[in-house]
């Protein structure tokens, strides 16, 4: 999940909602997995230098660092993930976010028969990022090969090349379907994300359908009545059975938040590099 | 669960079964909660002095030690515990089984309320047993208050008076529904269990029918096919969907196994000490 | 440590200062022991409701969390602490500091035998808050007892109280040297610092000087050139070899410092209770 | 450490000697950090098919389940090793030993400047191992390197190999003092272990010199009364301080400890690949 707007505590989001991430850790709905408890992780801005990120391999329902954290942390813009380990050791090293400079990177899926792939991938990489890989998730592999097609720059376009890149990796190996994903990726200043699949329907994604429908969702919140249409939040599962409080994002989709809680949709075209 | 019997890797029961303990950490279908991520524990005699006690607060299913000692430890008599907990915090120290000298205890249930009659239980400890308490959960004390009652002596005697002591010192306190519990206790020699609840029906607890039934069970597994009339398995929850390898032990009864699998059921009474 | 003054950065005293706490968990001088890496704990005021408390039973120099923490949390007033374990297991609730409502409590040092004198110890805590000890330390036995005696309306009396207590219980029970200890408690608007020993001299503890000397310490960080009168630090080993830029706390001693640095010192005179 | 003879219960050579591995964890004299509490591990043969290793990343000297595995397991073949980590993660996967298969791999020391040198050293890996990388360390890569130049058919000779093309790699990036090591590998049968830097002294290590020797390390151990000439140890830094019982092996040497504890030494001299 992601959070974008005016400071809040993180608890607000992470605690004392309905079906809330925390809560998804132990009883998912919507994911591949009902239980998420392989270690988590959270990312924020806020004082300091850069984003924060506090990671655990201790399931998030049980951390109590993690409650305390975010009991006493406001924060405008952060996310939050919690990871049902596929094959990968369970080690901090492993849990999303993902980070470098301002970046923040996190990923609700997998890359198929990673194990194959991941040396041709991890070839892949600039060799200046090479040796700052400390983990063996594909998430990783997936972030420092956008950050060496061009993150930077164009964090969506960067994105589109390095899923083209995997898929036609996938292809000389005869994988199919490679990527499943829904991603999560900021600067501190912009969030993107990222709904897509190679084959079949891809991870949900949502984002909060207007600040009126949080408002709704939260009445008994004074935090939350203070809510303005500058806040946004995007989660792989809504936090509430509600209708009408959370927009779908279509398949193949990427969608863009600004500042402000501008949200922009528009579609996610993977492409081969070079 | 615990296995008596010939000696056998940990890791055909633990990780080699149909639904076994470590497959029930993520998905138990019989017990109060469906995830037990909240750490466990196991304790086997085998070499060495006494019994040995290895305790994580990880997950079971995702403990790479876990499997490890699974795999390379062989036991005639072991006990094994997942845990979902209840109010107390997640730590090594209230990760079951809990042990002094050659005994091992394991709780599947809770004491209600247990914040309330902590300080009133743990006075009845034997004060030379008190120092040594080291966790703050419900079965550490069930445990000293078993021992200050004998439990060298007469363990289901001593089960019973330290029942019999929790419900009255519920009672003064107005708590209903004092004990819900399946126990299961060794020395080394001789396993005990225990299926009672104070009020409603007790947790489920199972013994392994006959050899022949989980001979049965692992036609593929020639370790299985060399079982003996001498092994017994008990359990919280039935390894598999197999009609007639089970038989459910019965309400308030207390089962005693001795080595060369004998089984003897007999009621068990809570009293409430002199 | 204790840091009491205007909002920095944590990391500024935990990482970036000479000879800082976590560096003195790796190779301390002063203390009875070089290696303090049972854990460590920090608890600061600033978001969110009352003190926040980040335990870890990593030890501080290789804890990549701890590190996130201080680098992107300001606070006013945090105190941190490594452990070295005598005896108690290193598990999260055996890390200091303890906190309770509003209230922080750090100990550096230890009770002679506690393990003897635990029960009788426990049994004086004031029965509603028995059932919340989690840990099985010295200090969260001491804190307890001095929230019992009545930390909110006096804390320092309170402490004399219970060191009373200790001592005289020790008495009975033949154990000399009862207590040893630098004491450090705080609510979030005063914070308290004792240095005492029942025999001997008591552990270190050492006031910043002046504000002047805090500069001349970190002539190159512009952060402390803009240090004002009203910070204060309290540590049990100085920072740097410096001379000058740290007052020695007398032995049983007692000091006070107020918003606004003002330190006030007086003796500490253990008391018997009623 | 590791040990070859007779089989023991691990903790007689872990915890029961003078200045054993884990007392070295918290007060090495001999190695370059004085403090080796960065996690620790131990692979050991005995039941169940191939090794079996435990990894930790608490400190050796606190770490609850390593006394009891070591109370409770008897091996004849066991290899311990304590970390410092020198800016890799703190993390099981970065834990020695390393295993592949019947092999076991530790490694004391490092190579320098390993960031600029990882992605070169990892392309130089067999592509069939890859993709079973899972930490971080040097020693990891050192290891499938060693895999991957014949560590099956000829030991030494793999690893000479393996040193060879690390040194030439470093030259080629201008890093100076490329390896320094002692290494120790095993298949369960056979152990060798290797004294080498690649520039200046090498990190010390010795063979337990003659079984009287031992035999009067421990003059009130009845186990280590019964020690035979089969039984060989070898060590980073002795055990105890009386002279006589150890023997240096030289720098640039490697030695071969076969079932007997026969030892042989021959030298030891890294050559480039094809």
């Amino acid at each position: 999940m992601a959070w974008f707007g005016q400071p809040v505590l993180i608890e607000e989001l992470l605690f004392k909602t309905k079906h809330g991430i925390v809560d998804q850790s132990l009883h998912a709905r919507m994911g591949a997995e009902p239980t998420n408890g392989d270690g988590f992780g959270l990312g924020w801005y806020g004082a300091g230098s850069g984003p924060a990120v506090y990671r655990s391999v201790a399931p998030a329902w049980g951390d109590a660092n993690l409650r305390e954290l975010a009991g006493h942390v406001e924060s405008p813009l952060f996310l939050a993930h919690v990871r049902a380990a596929i094959g990968s050791p369970v080690q901090q090293t492993n849990c999303h976010p993902f980070r470098r400079g301002d970046w923040l990177f996190v990923h609700n899926g997998y890359l198929a028969e990673f194990h194959l792939l991941r040396r041709e991938l991890m070839l892949a990489i600039d060799p200046e990022l090479f040796g700052d890989v400390q983990g063996s998730t594909d998430t990783e592999v997936v972030f420092n090969l956008a950050l060496t097609f061009g993150l930077d720059d164009d964090p969506l376009h960067a994105l589109e090349l390095t899923v083209g890149l995997i898929e036609e990796t996938a292809r000389r190996h005869d994988v199919a379907g490679a990527v499943q994903a829904s991603f999560g990726v900021t600067d501190g200043a912009t969030l993107w994300a990222v709904r897509y699949a190679t084959e079949g329907p891809a991870r949900s994604l949502f984002a909060s359908a207007d600040v009126e429908a949080i408002r709704h969702l939260h009445p008994e919140n004074p935090r939350f009545q203070r809510l303005s249409p500058d806040d946004r939040l995007i989660v792989s599962e809504p936090f509430s059975d509600l209708p009408g409080v959370w927009q779908e994002i279509p398949q193949r989709t990427a969608v863009t938040v600004r500042r402000g809680g501008d949200l922009n949709e528009r579609p996610f075209s993977p492409r081969t590099p070079g």
